[in-house]
């Protein structure tokens, strides 16, 4: 088969499209030919050489994926070679073909077409587990979702819309805020131009959000635990903004409010079943029923996957960037 | 009546039994006369102006207390007058006579002797809500505990221990330790003798804490994101080593952790509830049945509260220091 390559890390001209040996799917494993993948930024940082793979994943990169089975491992039931899937991966998206733990498959949802289902199971687990499982966003709610009109952040507007949230969103143009708007969000800041803090106050009529979802890190630590409301909760999920911030204890305190961070890639067979069982629970009914959908900027051949890390790299798209396999 | 009044804020000789209104039980509330309150941090730190009391408190210091049912407000049922019980307080209880919502009473438990039982909600109410509510500590996992010789560190222990978990203390003395230990601390590390990060690390085999309940903030943060397990919980409850820390949320969010930082006495009433409620389900029958004890360091005159904060303030307590009313 073929697949995106790494040869030397470096920037996007370094993703090379190239022959390697088809993966065989082990025990509890099933191999799927692969439709469609996304762009993630964790397979910028791979690219740069500043994200290895976790032990056993693939080398190559691509978090997320929509195909067909082609193969089972041994110990697998529930599915069988045709089935339409996407699924959430270690890595190897970008590829012709990638072996996938059983427990991390989904069905293509009723109304999401075969390529679209790619831009699903990376956001979708990532905001479900973060802003539903760990932070507990509840009707009535006020969610911050900052970079609003990210992959992640127009899944995030749509899911907390559709468990009857509030949504504030940051972005750093009209536009992009327009996009959100469309999508449901019901503040909008222009970080640019706009202090969200003092934004979300006023919109909260002085409480703040009860969750904050966010890829800044440090940047944006004492701002976020100042926006956050009295038992407000702040799911830290990127450091684009670097990993060293100061932390105002007393600030938390006095609000008892609470910071958690993770990441996907990381977590155990185990934990990813689990965040997939629930996100096809609850998350798959609302796509079903066309009240939430993938957003897609683009759609890229996969062999042109430097094209679709320099759009993200800019920051020029809303939504997922897609990359087709040939 | 009598009770502890803070003419003008300073060191223990602040503290003055006068002569004070009687206090009278408003709907839902409860009049108890008080047999025996407990000295907190807390309330060293309103004696010197630092902790108002929030709205609508009690203007004397005092977080718990033991005693009889003197009164019924109206509206409340499932108390009588005369009944013996424990009260979480929002303040005082260095006083003769203290209104209480009703959410916030206990009966004394089962073995437990009425003075005896002032040690206790404010001590088993903080660890249940923050190592069992918040931070889910399950059997099998590791608590660290800093100040184990402390009322809430002495409480911890025996809570953790009594659900099968693994429990490690600081505290600075090998006194205080050896005490920790009769209580069933598996892991002993002198503070100023031995780096708790790497006795953690030796003690788990590498692994680190599941959950930490921390009183230092600032001082620690840093270590405490260091000693912690991948999923592991911070629970911060006190700020004795500073306001402000730098936190390393790279190495958080590799541990896909987490940090709360709560305090009990603003928590609103209904909060305060579900917690005494949790308690007394969960708790009450550790105590009837001699598994958990409360620790008592000494029996003061409540009049000489002066004398227990200067014990507290010099910890040269281990567990509680009672105040027992004339």
């Amino acid at each position: 088969m073929h697949a995106i390559t790494i040869p030397e890390p470096g920037g996007p001209e370094a993703l090379v499209w190239a022959e390697v040996p088809d993966p065989e799917p082990g025990e509890g494993e099933v191999l799927v030919e692969v439709v469609a993948s996304a762009v993630n930024r964790a397979d910028i940082l791979q690219r740069q050489g500043f994200y290895n793979p976790p032990p056993g994943a693939s080398p190559y990169p691509g978090l997320e994926c929509s195909g067909r089975v082609a193969a089972l491992g041994s110990g697998v039931s529930g599915w069988a070679v045709g089935d339409e899937v996407c699924a959430l991966l270690s890595g190897g998206g970008y590829a012709e073909k990638v072996v996938v733990p059983a427990g991390q498959l989904l069905p293509v949802p009723d109304g999401v077409g075969l390529t679209q289902a790619a831009a699903l199971p990376e956001v979708v687990c990532t905001v479900w587990s973060n802003v539903f499982m760990i932070s507990h966003l509840r009707p009535g709610e006020t969610l911050l979702v900052h970079g609003g009109s990210s992959g992640i952040g127009t899944m995030a507007i749509q899911l907390a819309k559709a468990v009857g949230a509030k949504v504030a969103v940051t972005a750093g143009t009209k536009e992009k805020l327009e996009r959100c708007a469309e999508l449901g969000a019901d503040i909008l800041v222009n970080y640019r131009e706009q202090d969200f803090v003092a934004e979300i106050k006023q919109a909260t009529g002085g409480a703040g959000a009860d969750v904050i979802l966010d890829n800044m890190g440090a940047k944006y630590l004492d701002r976020n635990v100042q926006a956050l409301a009295v038992s407000g909760r702040l799911a830290i999920i990127g450091l684009q903004g670097g990993v060293k911030g100061e932390l105002n204890i007393g600030m938390l305190l006095g609000k008892r409010a609470a910071i958690s961070a993770t990441s996907l890639r990381a977590r155990p067979l185990t934990e990813k079943a689990a965040i997939v069982a629930a996100v096809r629970e609850h998350v798959w009914p609302l796509l079903a029923g066309g009240h939430v959908r993938p957003v897609v900027d683009r759609e890229l051949p996969m062999p042109e996957a430097a094209e679709g890390h320099r759009v993200v790299e800019e920051s020029g798209h809303v939504g997922k960037v897609l990359l087709v396999a040939p």
